[in-house]
Order: structure tokens, then C-alpha cells, then sequence
């Protein structure tokens, strides 16, 4: 894809300095940028980069006053840095805009469904009695089973692996090698020693807008359904266990698993590697810090805590930094003790 | 799949109270079941949700006495949860016994040998010189390399891989993108820093009756085998490095991480999140709780340990307890150091 | 693959003690050995091994003095560990090297090249634009992008995933469930208290000699590269975001999580399930401890950090062995207040 900076200027309602013809073909980094490369400057700290870039243009304020002259053609700007994002959007959705139609050989089942303007990859594959709106993107080797419900302007990303019954929402981002469905891990101790499966039969439903990272495996309930309400985004290898319910709008950082029948609120952010024992409540707007814990219901909403087994955030960094000294302070004991 | 009520109750030897001839085609709870659905009332907890449910159907015990009417047809039998826990396991076998036959296209190298009603889905992948068992289901896109062995009534889902040379016992679930047998992690350092790639050349031995979580990774041993001994069942995201042996009905939690050589004895249980050095043995019914480190042979059996570095569990939690007071404690020995 | 004690002889420069036509097919380690396998004997301490041995041929050191008859065939050498070494090298490239030629179906767009003495397996795709190495083998269900860049010798296992753009060096291996290139976890909050995604259309560089083990997970680079450099090995189920560089000859365990833009020296070991925060330097030659949270840049070359917040090694230790002790420390405290 090319464009002139005129295409550009126009696009953001900018106006240009230099040549409108000069012609772009990729986005960078104003340090890194090289010729045919679109760049911006919004920090002032890097506007030394500007009178060095390589970038064949440059997005900078309409308040920027040069100190040097610039080799770039400039598009002037109110915000560069909200101009520039407006840019990637664009980009990424014509990226994924220009795949279309059926790869061969791909595989759909009897009575399945999909909608207009969809992308199927070869080596996919649609189960039967499937139910897949319309601008859905599914990449090769994606695995659908059965009686899947997918909405409008879904990307499922190469080699997803949905499970029959799962039903996914509108604008869902899944990546890579996302599981979803796969059984809950519940084995019923007998007197033997040995365990015997608990037939797991519900399933995962994602409601719109919600975001899945590459490798993130996400259970089916027992019965009824595991959930992720709108909005949540989840990272990559983050383990959701069978009938964990997560609220709206709440982000879960990489390698964060929690356990079954687990219910996270609305706007809560989960850092990195957190554990979350089963069965209990995380309130809205509750922070958890990363590599934490989380043992107990936590029934404040805004909470923040840290620590494994984690409680108040605050309480906890003061209970390490005396954590690092406990040898001096077991030697003033037994000093105080030969005092005494 | 659509049963009459007196199907269901001939099944488990019920009574019928109400239309024998009401049609079921799905399972859900008492809280949530809607038209159609069969549920079951055991705790006495949920009874008032028996005059409301929308279920067509409910299995309920032989000696309840109603309070009120009730809409849904009644199948009486002495342990309703017993009865339920049977027909979901029918129900599941019924779903995995729908899929049978062979879809195209899908790849099977030569020499390669697979038994009676066999599922193989679309775009699963056979090598060559490969001894599968009957009644083995192989989910679309799944991986088996060459001289692979699997047996009777095993289940793969779409997307898992198994190496060349890996061997999996009879009634074995694997799950979603599972890997067996990549490449132990075995790197030797060169005197200019470099590393040169130790050969890994075992494989991967599942005994019977095992289950593997979805995207569980099970390296390869160096020589000989990584094993996985009989009914031992393992969650989604776990890591066995090389030569690991675990041992019989030991269950193993999301996101453990077992490094190699590591010895885990029968009947433990494994919570999630662990770290288990290599080279070391834990004993048989060894308790191992959530995000614990655990750095040092464990030589008693029916050991519980905690923490990380883990140790005996009662005594982690009286040192945790103290570790929250802290900053108290030093205020304390400061106040005493004062005084004297 | 079957050898005679001659031919393997002559390529370890040995001296054969016993029948030079003896049939080997397979290695083994010397206690676990059976018929028609090779093995060897370097520690002293398994020598008992030697004369009870089921393999069929043994390499032994050149100043080995028998004490009792030995039924297997001899080869003599002067370091057995290192020949053994250098036939598990042989073993393993001549298995890789077996797998030739194109298997249909599989797929490949337009304008991609591919060079010599490839393998493709069944099922891999391969997108537009791809630059493809000599002797690269890629396995079965493999998904490579656009515009992906491959170096001469890679091995890409079976169903590993490469985003666009992807470029991967020479003598790579990539193993099974490998993700490359899934967005960063980038979303910007909203006044609504929902979240927007931020483009991410940079890409994953891998530099020669790398290893990615299974299911572990790189994500592309907002804008620029996320990059590992020459020789670096990675364990399986690694989690790496956005913008993170890993220098060169730096070894990462299992489970590990490096977040965004954080810069990770050469020469680093970094153990198994350790999280590293966001945007900080790690310098080169740091040793990790397993389950670490390393929050702070690490400046000094040489550092050994433990904990999780992880401060000096050593330091972190002598904590840990007061930690245990807490609760006989605050009785201490008490007992001191009550004598004063």
C-alpha cells in the first residue's frame, strides 16, 4: 500500500509542508524511520530526531517551530500523536481488510452458516450447524467444532481451536492457538485411589468486544457456561478455568490462571503470572499485582492488592522492605536478649 | 438428541411422577434449566427452585415430599446427584460415539495401521509406521508423527502433536494443542558462550487412562522415556521437562512446571502454578499447594507443603501470619532497644 | 536405520573389541539397553552395567580394564562420552534429514519462494511473499504468513504459527505450538472506563541459532521489532511481549513472562516461571532464580538475583531462612517486653 502525504493530509484534515507528492509506504518510529516511512513527533524530547530522520514524512504539531530544516515533508497537525493512531488503525484494518474469501481446501459442515465479506483460510475448519456472521476473518487451520456461534467482524487467528457449542460475540479478537471449551478439570476422588472424570457439558461464551491472546486456554463449565463479558481482554497463556465468570471491561496480563467457579468483576486489572483460587468474588475496579495470590473474596470494590498470598498492596511493600532486612533484625533480638 | 421422560427413567430405574411422555433434549441446572431441559434437585438447599424451574424434566429423590406443585415431570430415584452424574456421562459418550468415519481430506503416511469405528477429522495428519487402537477418535488437525503408538477408546482433540516415537495408552485424553515430545530443554554451554544443542532422542510415554489439559507441553526424554504412569490426570498449560516420571493417579494443576529428571510419586496432588526443580522425588500422596516452589526431595509420604520455597504447609501459614506484622515487629524491637 | 560395530568404528575413530558385524539400530542408555542397541560407559560408577548389558555393542574407553567377560561388542575410544555425543548429533540430523519433499495438500501463495532440499508436510501454509531458506523443513499444519522471511536450515514443527512479517534466521527450530507475532497487549483506556486496541504492526525478528520451545508465545512489536539475538534458547510455554529485545547466547526456562519493552542482556540465565516487569535493562551475564519477579534494572554484569521482588540471591536466602522462623522470633520479642 503507498500513499502520497497529500492522501495523508487529507485523510487528517493536516497541512503540509513540502512536497505533497512524496510518496509513503509504511509507518515507523521517528529514530528508526527510513526512507518511505511515515513518522511522528508529539514527545518535544525527540525533536532532535526530526532534522536527522531518514522518514520520507513526518506528522508533527501545527505549533512546532523549526530550529533546522527538515529534509521530511511535514503534515501539521492539532494532535500529532492522536493523528498518528487514527493511521494505524487505518492500517491494521486494511491489513486485514484485503484478506478475503475461501482458501482451498478448507472444510464446513452440514448445516453451517457464515456471512458476507468473510475470510476462510485453507486447512480451516466449521463444524456443523454453525452460526458465523458476517466480516469474520477465520485464518488457516482454525478448528470449529459444532453448533458454533460466532458474530459480525470476528478474527479468529491461525489455528484457533473453538469447541462445539461455544458461542463468541461482534469485533472478538482470538489469536493463535487460543483454546476455548476445552473440558474443565474436574476428576471425582474413588475410594481406590484413582479419579474418574466429571463429565463436563456446558460451554465458553464470549460476549462482544472481548480480545483473547495466542495460547490461552479457556475451559467449558460443567454445565451451564464459562463467561467473559464485553469488552474484557485477556493476554497470552492465561489458564480460565471451568464456570469462571469475568466481568466487563477488565484486562488479565500473561500467565494469570484462575481457578474454577471464580467470579472477577467489571474494570479490574489482573496483572501477570496472578493465581485466583476457585469459588470466590473479586470486586469491580479491583487491582491485583502481578505473580499475587488471591486467596480470599475481596468484597471492596477499587481494592488493590499484592503478594502471594495477597492482601492490601501498601501493607505488603512495607512488610517487604523489612522482609530484606529480618537476618539484622533476628541479630537486635539476640543482642537485646544478651542485654537484658 | 431428544428422550422421553420414560426413556430416562427406565435408564436409571426411576419412578415417574407426571407426563412420561415429556420430551428432554439437554441438561441443565435446576437454577437456570429452560423448556427442554432435564435437571436434578439433591441439595435440599435448591428445592424452592423446583415450583419455579422451566425444566421439562427433574430427577428428584425417592423420599422428597412436594410443598407445592410442581410443573416439570418428576423422575424419583434414591440418589438424584448418583443418577444425574450417570446420564451426563452418558451424554458425553453419546457426543464423542457421534463422531465416527473419516474426513477429507486427511493425511496418512505408510505402514501406519488404526482400528475399528475410528474417527479421523479433516486435515489430521497420520505418519508413518503408526499403531493406533479402535475406537481411537482423531479430532481435525492433529499431529502424529512416525512409529507413534495409541490405544484403544483414546481421545485427541483438533490441533494436538505428537512427536515421532511417542506412545499413548488406551482411554487417554488429550486435549486441545497439546505437544508430546518437543525437544527437552538441553543446551551445552561452549567456552565462548555460546550453547550447542544436546540431542534429544526418548519419547513421550502416556500409560492408560491419562488426561492432558489443552496446550500442556510434555518434552521428550534425552534417552529413554518422559512417563506419565496410569491415570494420573493434568491440567491446561503445564510443563514436564524430559525424563520426568510422574506416577500413578497423581493430579497435576494448571500451569505447574516440572523440570527434568523430577520424580513425582503416585496419589499426589499438584496444585497450580508449581515449581518443581529437576532431579528430585516426591513422595507418594505428597500435598503440594497453589504457586509453591518446591526445591528439595520430599522422602514421607502424605507430606502437605507450601511457599516458595515450599515447606511444611501449618508452619508456612504461622510464618506468613507473622510476615503481615512486619513493620510492627520492628517498631516493637526499636520501642524495645529504646527502653533498655 | 541399522549400522554395523565397523561402520560406527570407523567414523569414531575406535578400536573394536569383539564381532565388527554386529547389528545396531537404536541407542540406549547402558542400564536400560536391550538387543541391537549401542550405548556407552564413561562414569566409573556404572561400569556393573557393562557385564550385564543387554546392548548389543558398547563404547568404552581405551584404558578401560575388563574384570569379568562382556557379551556385547567393545568400541574403544578415548573420550566415550563426547563419541557418544557426536553419534546422538549424527542420529538426530540424519532422522530431520529423512523428511524430504512436498506432501499434498498443502499450500502456498503467490510470489513466495522456497529453496533447495526442502520438506513441507501436509497441511502447512504458506502465505504471500515469503522468502524461504534451503533445507528448511516445515512440518505438518504449520501456518506461515505474508512477507515472512526464513534463514537456510530452519525446522519448524508441526503446527507452529508465524504472523506476517516474521522474520526467522538461520538453524532455527521452532517447536510444535510456537506462536510468533500475536498482537502486543496494547489498549489504550477509555473515559468510559472501556478499552481501545492499539495497533501493533511491528513484527518478531529471530536472529541464527535460536530455539523457541512448544506453545511458547512472542508478540509482535508495536512499531519496530521485538527481537531475539543469535543463539538464545527459550523453553516452552515462555511468554515474551511486545517491543522486548533478548540479547544474544541468553537461555530462558520454562513459563517464563518478559513484559513489554523490556531489554534482556547476552549471556543471561533466566530459570523457569520468573516474571520480568516492563521497560527495564536487564545487563548481561544476570542469573535469574526460578519464580522470580525481577521489577528493577539490573545494571552490574555477573548479578545472581532471587525472590519475587527479587533482590540479591544470597541476601534473599538469609531472609528466607528467618522467614521460617518468625513465629519463634515473635514469641522472642513478647517474652523480651514481658522481662523489661
Amino acid at each position: 500500500m503507498e500513499f502520497t502525504v497529500q492522501q495523508i493530509a487529507d485523510l487528517l484534515q493536516g497541512e503540509i509542508e513540502g512536497d505533497n507528492l512524496t510518496k509513503v509506504s509504511t509507518l515507523a518510529k521517528i529514530e528508526e524511520a527510513q526512507s518511505g516511512a511515515l513518522a511522528f513527533l508529539s514527545n518535544p524530547k525527540y525533536e532532535p530526531y526530526l532534522y536527522t530522520t531518514g522518514a520520507s514524512a513526518v506528522i508533527v504539531s501545527d505549533k512546532l517551530e523549526l530550529k533546522k530544516p527538515v529534509s521530511a515533508a511535514l503534515i501539521r497537525v492539532s494532535d500529532p500523536y492522536s493523528s498518528f493512531s487514527t493511521l494505524l488503525q487505518y492500517y491494521q484494518a486494511a491489513l486485514l481488510a484485503s484478506k478475503t474469501g475461501v482458501e482451498e481446501p478448507c472444510f464446513i459442515g452440514s448445516g453451517s452458516e457464515i456471512g458476507e465479506d468473510h475470510y476462510r483460510g485453507a486447512f480451516s475448519y466449521i463444524g456443523n450447524n454453525c452460526k458465523i456472521g458476517a466480516n469474520v476473518r477465520i485464518f488457516p487451520q482454525v478448528y470449529i467444532g459444532d453448533n458454533v456461534t460466532i458474530g459480525d467482524n470476528t478474527t479468529i487467528f491461525a489455528g484457533a481451536k473453538l469447541y462445539s457449542n461455544t458461542i463468541v460475540g461482534s469485533n472478538c479478537t482470538l489469536h493463535a492457538g487460543v483454546v476455548l471449551g476445552s473440558d474443565g478439570f474436574g476428576f471425582a476422588p474413588q475410594p481406590d485411589g484413582s479419579y474418574k472424570m466429571v463429565p463436563q457439558i456446558g460451554n465458553v461464551v464470549l460476549e462482544d468486544d472481548v480480545s483473547i491472546g495466542a495460547n490461552t486456554t479457556i475451559d467449558c463449565a460443567t454445565m451451564g457456561s464459562t463467561i467473559i463479558r464485553q469488552g474484557t481482554k485477556i493476554d497470552n497463556l492465561v489458564q480460565i478455568a471451568h464456570n469462571v465468570e469475568v466481568g466487563k471491561h477488565t484486562v488479565i496480563a500473561a500467565q494469570t490462571g484462575i481457578s474454577g467457579s471464580a467470579k472477577i468483576g467489571n474494570h479490574c486489572v489482573i496483572a501477570g503470572q496472578v493465581g485466583i483460587v476457585g469459588h470466590i468474588t473479586i470486586a469491580d475496579k479491583t487491582t491485583v499485582g502481578a505473580q499475587s495470590g488471591v486467596g480470599k473474596t475481596i468484597k471492596k470494590s477499587g481494592t488493590i492488592i499484592q503478594g502471594s498470598p495477597a492482601f492490601d498492596y501498601k501493607q505488603n511493600l512495607r512488610a517487604l522492605t523489612v522482609f530484606r532486612k529480618l537476618p539484622e533484625l533476628q541479630r537486635e533480638i539476640e543482642a537485646l536478649r544478651d542485654r537484658i
